[in-house]
């Protein structure tokens, strides 16, 4: 059987045709929208109607989606990158323009790439872990195995997993949450990149290529400056590991979980952001779960999200 | 049915008789043997039999334990508070002793004083709470619903639940961890104790009845200064609530947890702190579980480690 994933992403909607075994025989893309969620409803139903003229067997699709979901997940609210979005009806307004599929789910993208990782990637096998995402916002999935139950852990209202929104410091830099020191406001997209230009500004002694960057310093232009060798690119990536294991420490502690999957656009930074996360991480969890943390890149990179919002509609977590 | 809930604490061993409906028929309890941990089993069984030849039919006994637990909860592992313990087959020992016993269960005190809230607490009918234990350490269990899986999460190697061991700030006081900024060393008995009297020395303009007092500065003493009109004495519970509030928001961020019921000493103090903690819980969660969000008083006070003990023989979440 074939099923068909798609990702709604801020910039670009990605569609594929997925296997059971995970595999991508097809892929294509459409630039997302702006407008409202019945107009990108309409502007996907065309592409998916295209795609489906060479596939008429498939009927079920399932979609990945940047924001928050009911516990049903039949709402999506609030989504920050949606502009103009608030709380949308995604699933009915699919159902409506796309009769033709028996069925369709739609779940938040952080959760659809970990249900991904968990059956063809980083988390195979592996009973407990966290999955962050690493983009914009900071994103993520507790997976869980208690009793009978292995999945994603949703939590009272189907809201569970905002890692971004755990604070490492009281009094740490304001979030546009409404909280201070939340790991979001250290490792976001933005906020990283705008740190990274004020210790620019404030020290003029620091030699950088940075400086003659055009733009926001995004994860890849320091990326690359620190691979030609740029040291202060180097400790951007190091500082950002080392808040961030901060903040794995304290769910390792709470949950008891061991391994955790790093992927989104900072996670490219590659080693040196993995090796300063896994040292803070293993320096402040407790002794009996030091010996066993690991911080894994996630598996499946930018596929991660087609392959896991087909997943979800064989592999629905129980409302 | 009745069945025997032992309750293992620092200085006093209790031991109640516990009906099926959470009842408590008859209580007992024993200073604490210091010494190894066959030492304590066999004082405890002593008791054990004494209680028993009055109820004969007694053959099931659930026993808390302020210690960590492996997997399958055979083992103690170094409880901070039993000098001199180290890796404990405590269920083995106590089946040695008391043979006249089919089933034996042991497990950490905060996970014990869950269930009991859970089944007969303030955490009946709650799908999702964290239970946090407010003493010389800050423990804690993560209650969930999820899918087929309602109970105690337990993690990866069954350490899970430790609340007192997440940080709320990165450069904060140093824990007894070996971490910095855990919750445990700001609101823990000594801790709290400490940083009061260092408040006092450090301000001789601070008029507080406190100053008289002899020996540690514990909650109980705190607390009756407050209840006799000491601002200081309030300020410290207002400061340990707003506290304990930051750390209770990140729970709520990661898991999508509403209700936080609160127990032990520390507790005790009543509206002041839980007023605190619910307001800065509530300021600093994310918008769409602001509304919901609720610190309760453990219902079960000082029995719901035994009442609690006593359902581990018959509602043992998964191993």
């Amino acid at each position: 059987m074939r099923t068909l994933g798609v990702d709604i992403g801020a910039t670009t909607i990605k569609l594929a045709v997925v296997s059971d075994a995970g595999v991508i025989e097809a892929e294509s893309a459409i630039p997302t929208p702006k407008g409202s969620a019945r107009e990108l409803v309409h502007v996907l139903a065309e592409r998916v109607r295209e795609i489906r003229s060479a596939y008429p067997e498939i009927a079920r699709m399932g979609v990945g989606v940047p924001g928050a979901m009911n516990r049903d997940r039949s709402l999506v609210r609030y989504p920050p990158n949606l502009v103009g979005w608030k709380e949308e009806p995604l699933k009915a307004y699919l159902a409506e323009a796309l009769p033709e599929f028996e069925r369709i789910e739609v779940d938040n993208d952080a959760k659809v790439a970990a249900l991904a990782e968990a059956r063809f990637g980083a988390g195979k096998g592996v009973s407990h872990f966290l999955l962050v995402t690493l983009g914009t916002g900071v994103g993520g999935c507790v997976w869980s195995t208690e009793g009978e139950f292995s999945g994603i852990y949703r939590g009272a209202s189907g809201g569970a997993g905002e890692f971004g929104h755990t604070s490492i410091d009281l009094n740490g830099p304001p979030c546009n949450c409404g909280s201070r020191g939340c790991i979001e406001a250290y490792v976001g997209l933005h906020y990283l990149a705008e740190r990274t230009k004020k210790k620019l500004d404030a020290d003029p002694s620091i030699v950088s290529t940075l400086r003659a960057a055009q733009g926001e310093l995004k994860p890849r232009l320091i990326a690359d400056a620190m691979d030609a060798g740029d040291a202060f690119a180097r400790s951007v990536f190091e500082e950002a590991g080392t808040l961030l294991g901060r903040a794995l420490a304290n769910v390792a502690n709470l949950l008891d979980t061991h391994v955790f999957i790093l992927g989104g656009g900072v996670a490219e930074a590659g080693p040196v952001l993995f090796d300063s996360a896994l040292g803070t991480l293993r320096a402040n969890v407790l002794a009996n779960i030091k010996p066993h943390v690991e911080v894994r890149k996630a598996a499946l990179g930018n596929h991660a999200g087609v392959i896991g919002a087909a997943m979800l509609v064989d592999d629905r977590s129980p409302g």
